[in-house]
């Protein structure tokens, strides 16, 4: 068992926690919590070592057992109380903090559905904020999302923890805006981007067949790039004061839309 | 000027930041920010105080021109650099911090439109999530947010920020459940219960006339009193892996789904 929160190993974790720098150069990312390490697991993830704390998680987080060629793969260290309210984020309910390898997926490599619901951010102001937008787009069953900002780290400890494990139930991949722009006119994919100006009411415009919406951020909105690529500009109605809405209410508002338009 | 943190209003101010008894015994409490003073100004509020910090925000905060007598009504208090950063919560990019008189409304004092729209909570889990359902509600148009818990502190200063002065610019009170459903009974206004039991898909339920969308907490869900109380139970389907939504994005999706009905 570790007790020393100066353990070499307990360091290099927080390193992955802490700086970007680190995941990329190893590799690795850090995931806490059971729920979020199992959909991690069913993701096809691999964990490299699972830090868990029998004190804090009694009986000890139980890993799916569905999985167990992937149980035997990793390393299981017990780690003392003090060491886990160190590595952990959440008060320490859960005990457990894994470290898993990263996977690079490219645009090319999804799995798209016969008509697919994609939602495409031009980059991300807050980690948090993407992790919000997957949770939306998980519960709309959307394909994927995609972020046109090559910096963005979809390991982020606070976009993780947001998404309460959507980045691992809904794909998701970064790229150039010209990449995914061509993608989508390839495959007949119609653009909707959401902006205010010189657009018409979402609800007004058919979203039945393969679907990508556009968000800009909240500070600077969408470039023109995506405008003119656009096959429509879409926005919603802003019935208050207030001029904006936080993204991942926005990309809800949008894909259940769709959902709606789909099904009903 | 001010240039004391252990200046005594300054550390009146601390304390009806961080305590909601503070704020009760002084009926008092604080905004920051420019926009969010604007709204509380324009929305009736009378201000005590503005702390402000011209060499944060220069030139000086622009309160609004067009509020003249409320503007000679409250006090400006100049204050250092090193105090505006005690004080503010965001990073001193706004340089207005403001003392205000609480108002208590009641359900009885809501001026209701022909067919309002209202959202109700059962009970707030964490102020900011209250903040963001009051977000949705101020872009839906919505007529008022009810929270059914006397508890709940509406001028906690995470409610404020999150809303991002959506709390003044939408009518929000707090009252017991028996009064509300009493209420919305004697008005004529349908209840729609949100739970994923014994409900019907909630683009397939009429929200055209007067319609009230309660919402229980993430954890708990609603209670039997509501679910009795309804006219309909409705449910926004979960289509991915994760079983719940953020209440502000559950909630933006149904206001969103009742505006749609009532424009298109």
């Amino acid at each position: 068992m570790i007790t020393s929160t100066q353990n070499p190993r307990i360091k290099h974790l927080l390193l992955l926690q802490q700086k970007s720098s680190q995941r990329r150069a190893d590799g690795l990312f850090v995931v806490e919590g059971r729920r979020e390490v199992e959909h991690c697991l069913e993701a096809g993830y691999r964990l490299r070592t699972a830090f868990v704390c029998e004190e804090i998680s009694s009986p000890p987080p139980n890993l799916p057992p569905s999985l167990p060629p992937r149980r035997e793969a990793f390393e299981v260290v017990p780690v003392s109380p003090n060491v886990y309210e160190r590595i952990a984020y959440r008060g320490g309910t859960e005990g457990i903090v894994a470290v898993v390898e990263a996977r690079s997926r490219k645009l090319t490599d999804l799995k798209l559905s016969a008509s697919p619901l994609i939602v495409v951010l031009e980059s991300v102001e807050k980690p948090g904020n993407l992790g919000a937008v997957l949770r939306s787009a998980d519960a709309a069953g959307a394909d994927a999302v995609v972020v046109c900002d090559e910096l963005t780290d979809l390991y982020n400890p606070n976009l993780i923890r947001s998404s309460i494990g959507a980045i691992f139930t809904v794909p998701c991949v970064t790229c150039t805006t010209d990449e995914c722009i061509a993608f989508f006119k390839e495959r007949g994919i119609q653009i909707l981007t959401a902006q205010l100006q010189d657009s018409k009411l979402y609800y007004d415009t058919s979203m039945t067949g393969p679907t990508a919406i556009v968000m800009g951020t909240e500070a600077t909105g969408l470039t023109d790039q995506w405008r003119q690529a656009a096959d429509a500009h879409i926005r919603i109605p802003m019935l208050g004061r207030l001029d904006s809405l936080n993204v991942s209410v926005s990309a809800a508002i949008l894909l259940f839309e769709a959902v709606r338009q789909r099904k009903s």
